[in-house]
């Protein structure tokens, strides 16, 4: 596979959007990097993509980042479009989460995010291309009762996205950042609503087929912020 | 031209992005009722567009909109896609707008986008399925000094959308909102800022890929706002 | 009475909140023009306050509001303070509204703010001093299902009170935007919702002592937009 | 002094704001404690004001804050209104900064708010009665180019204090966020830009003012979220 193959690196793959990306960006001839911190869901499916390469990577920890991000660089080049797909969060009131809960939440939300970006924008920058994906929650609009650790989270992770956007797109990189909004198909969301009807449920396959069309968008209408979510949805 | 080709409505035919929808729609295989006041852009565009009709309508009218939406139906077929693409509107401080400035924004943006969803609605949710996609700007999210007359119309618009989606997703019926930010390519626009560079406008049919894409997405992941900017815009 | 007492004028004016504006502002020396369509309430309230006065007026029509507003300059003196407090709307999703009560509630609520303003701007900017209060409500920021006509009229209401403080303000003359979210205590409110206890309803004296303190602020830290709810309120 | 006297907690005095802040309250007959990492400013204060106190806390570390609110429970009595008014934070855009301000930002003005809150909330609760203020910024609202650091720690303070508000005003304790915009007078800012008029700062005692006016709201028409700005500033 020759050098000018694009490169996409998903951080966050489990069985869910993570793995729909690489599917999507792999269909659409990328070389696609799988990050987890537990390597067991990427080795699979990079046994199954083309091209495909699983890293073990824990995104809160700045010296295993870079280590993970060379290693691309080396085996795969350089980074065309990064896609930051953290796992949700604790759940719980104010009362019920604890220090430890909240700042997990941010680093894996907010700082990961930071980190794993800071490792792409200065060859991004300087070919004046590439793509920063950022997937977020409806939650980082508003602090709900039940969300004291995981919205914050969100909605710092939502802030950074917009700053980077703000001083990125003038340089040609397209930072966007997509809001999931509902509950997402899985076999372990199915498990856990099993009454809910197919409808109820939001798609990873339309969803990644939504983060394709961002990275494709003609620069002269570049979206920032887009909204996904299930036509039954109440919001 | 079979009755099972689909119909796209543009409401709101000018050089610029209605044009462009109808370029875009007519490429896709549908047959586009080109909509405007006084029909110049739009029979010189009929002409050209394979299926397409032009026709004369006031949109704040509610019998004119009615007779051309009863043309539509019997001469195209039902409306599969009906884009609302109000013209922009009156600039001012509250001193300087006059009520009739105020209330023609509003009819324009507001009243007309009402008047004509209403003439679909009815069909799109017995067949579960249709599009209806309003023009919006980001004057919508925020009263500048200077668009006392155009935000509020532009807000109404905006709320008037929120409300359908809420109302007709649930129905199999996607309604949208595309906030353009920037100015929109044309020759007038040109004109009046020769010195801007190229990358400052938002190119038209750039606006119409992502429209069309909208009507394309999967009812599993459906976007309501769409944001699309040039990405030298400062926002 | 001297022609310094200051002026203020309630646009609005029924059992609840307006009632409860007049009392508020007449306790603390102010001069109270009392405006309704029908002047039933207006003009028992006007001879319980001293020094208020009741007139008749339909804020929709800008030749009547031109007459009133005479009227209280010539009997009452210049305007200090103004509440725009229009009555609430049309309830009904897209399909259950028309475009009659479209345009009524728009009236009301966007149009008829924007007549009263523009009779008082003049002489408060030429005094650099001077309020505006426009009582809106949570439904300008979000589009419901079923308030189709209600929230698009809020939403041009609130859209224009801030294109008026952006401009307004540095002239010294404070605009400001009160969101009333929830229910407001009144004789009808409580018919129609016996079961509620007390908790759920927003009490007028508490909203008017907060439009009291904001027309009270020191000009170093104005708020332009200020919501209140019951601390009860689900949101 | 008896036990009844009310209690109020500033954290982060400095100058500015906080000083304001513990004057306002000590007016008002509360016992205030100040809060601050070196306690220069905080003694001298404490000295000045009837009934105050200061004490060296590190609003970052579990522990300090545990023993800070031991000692003023023990010695001034359980917390009535407790106000969280962290200082500002680094600049620069996502290519300036570093993980560790990322992370420093985020400490003082999410974590730390809440460790305060987790402090006072029990007993709050109990009573039904209490408040607490959030202290924020209106780049909470949006990441600028320049805020990558700042704006994101904003951003998760923000939804941190909507979350603790959902839940807990039905239990009558007043959760609020005081949004300012501007610059707040003080000698640095002065001295930083000279040649500012008066009219371009935001004066501490005035936003002092609204700070106490929220705590004095009826819970009947509570607001959670105030913005207060100078009357000249641009927004």
């Amino acid at each position: 596979m020759s050098l000018q193959t694009p490169v996409c690196v998903v951080v966050g793959v489990g069985a869910g959007n993570g793995a729909a990306f690489a599917r999507r960006f792999t269909t659409a001839g990328y070389r696609v990097a799988l990050l987890s911190r537990s390597g067991q869901v990427t080795r699979q499916l990079a046994a199954e993509l083309d091209g495909a390469r699983a890293y073990d990577c824990d995104v809160t920890d700045a010296a295993s980042v870079e280590r993970t991000f060379g290693a691309i660089r080396s085996e795969l080049g350089e980074v065309d479009v990064l896609i930051h797909n953290p796992g949700s969060g604790v759940w719980g009131n104010v009362e019920d989460i604890t220090p430890g809960d909240f700042e997990a939440s941010w680093k894996t939300n907010a700082l990961g995010g930071l980190l794993v970006a800071q490792q792409v924008i200065p060859v991004m920058k300087k070919n004046r291309r590439g793509s920063i994906v950022f997937i977020g929650a409806t939650a980082s609009r508003r602090g709900g009762a039940k969300t004291a650790a995981f919205a914050p989270a969100k909605a710092a992770q939502k802030s950074l996205a917009e700053s980077m956007a703000r001083h990125l797109w003038p340089a040609g990189v397209h930072v966007a950042l997509v809001l999931v909004d509902g509950v997402i198909d899985s076999p372990a969301s199915r498990k856990r609503m099993p009454d809910k009807p197919e409808s109820f449920f939001a798609q990873p396959s339309a969803i990644a087929d939504q983060v394709f069309n961002l990275v494709q968008q003609k620069s002269s209408a570049w979206t920032f912020e887009l909204e996904v979510r299930p036509f039954a949805e109440v919001w």
